[in-house]
């Protein structure tokens, strides 16, 4: 994990906020656990009503926490005056979703002044075992000119 | 849109059991809308529930159901003993998630033995307007040896 | 094909300057065959210098040539101030390389101020025989303040 | 990096005979430097004839290395009697190709049945100076039953 220049101190702040406004988040039952200059973590337990047809859990769910991993990530080292949205992204299942935790973790590779590039993957643990069941790399667009209104 | 083999003529009926068994489809409200060869719609109307920090729908939204659609239209050309599993996607957001509904499209590109390409569109619909906003590439692995338990 | 607004009318002409200016398009017997607002093809014949061990052209050719192509798609659409940079893509390779000729198309879906998404693909002509072997989305970005030096 | 299987001991014989018979390696001046179980290296010094517009190694070429070294890394845990092909990949250009060799690796994320999924990255080295210029995701579809004529 590389070393990250942090642009605004106030970004763990700002993320708890934003995440907390995204709906879609609550409705995984997915919660931010780690926020770390250039990394974070979103943690999403198994859900019976998050399951694809042979009970694991539906790629989308794990798409989604890691899209959020993602950009999230990004946000960590953006300006104050700036916004993560997600350009595209491209994502590997290496493994069905199996276990009793997953969690997405987001890694910036190269944080531009426009564009971050980020990698994202996701592990599902059962008991000890982990195992990676999503890796994914992303490009996030950091929107300038919107402070957060507060 | 080419016209395609199919191999298991009761592939409408298998795609709706199927969908019906993901309880992720439900939890996001998405319906089965159209089944053809090739071709698989779904639709989801707007919740708040779905939402990211702006109120539009969360990417993470759009892209279940655009995975989804790209698995079913791939399903729909498989022999009966196959099930079609997302091996990985490419997806690009190209507008927000701003609408009443949102209903994604899964195209079959190629249909091989083992594996299929599916483009996936989700298309936002407000009142008469309809706006692109993902597109994807899919690919799809047709897993055989397991013949629905029926 | 959708319709595009020009933004600057010589697009062409800056288009095949920078095509020539290309050495790596040279290197791999490749031509700049149409150039039209959102849209460009590049043709590369068949050259047995460009293939691998079964004798088919390499992936790696096929995909230079699909990434100028979406490259020069985008180019097509922007002020006279902006140059095109790959930011990224994801390709599909659905045959093998084999044919006389070799087009790449490459299709503009969306173009933003800063950033235009664009569809590219590789046919391989035989004889009358066209076949798609490459599908790709690009994400390309215009980088602004550097125009031509003429 | 991780420890992986290997199938067929005579993997780097059967690796370098593969490379040395892909034209377009030579065409690029890339020659095959590691052959681990799982890893991968290739390097390409710079060349007047790869550039871009602005003097720069072309993304197509960086492509090309990074193809090939992800296809090689999944060649080394495949079994004698298949052979790799690549499926699909992505890739995001984080710098332009600026240096004096250019150096892919592949790294095996995942070695399954049918699938492989690698890793691959580009680093330009300019004197003691290393940059990642390329990152990507790649799937590799092992197929069976074309054992090496020999």
């Amino acid at each position: 994990m590389a070393t990250f220049e942090v642009r605004d101190p106030r970004f763990r702040e700002r993320a708890h906020r934003h995440f907390d406004g995204q709906a879609m988040m609550a409705h995984l039952g997915a919660r931010l656990e780690l926020v770390e200059p250039g990394r974070v973590e979103i943690a999403m337990p198994y859900d019976e009503r998050l399951t694809q047809q042979h009970g694991h859990v539906h790629g989308g769910a794990m798409a989604t926490i890691a899209d959020s991993a993602a950009g999230f990530a990004a946000f960590t080292l953006m300006e104050a005056d700036q916004q993560p949205l997600t350009v595209e992204y491209k994502l590997n299942i290496l493994r069905p979703g199996r276990g009793e935790l997953f969690v997405a973790r987001g890694d910036v590779i190269r944080a531009g002044r426009t564009l971050t590039v980020v990698k994202a993957e996701v592990f599902a643990r059962d008991g000890v075992d982990e195992q990676l069941c999503v890796t994914s790399i992303q490009t996030i667009i950091g929107l300038r000119g919107r402070p957060d209104a507060d």
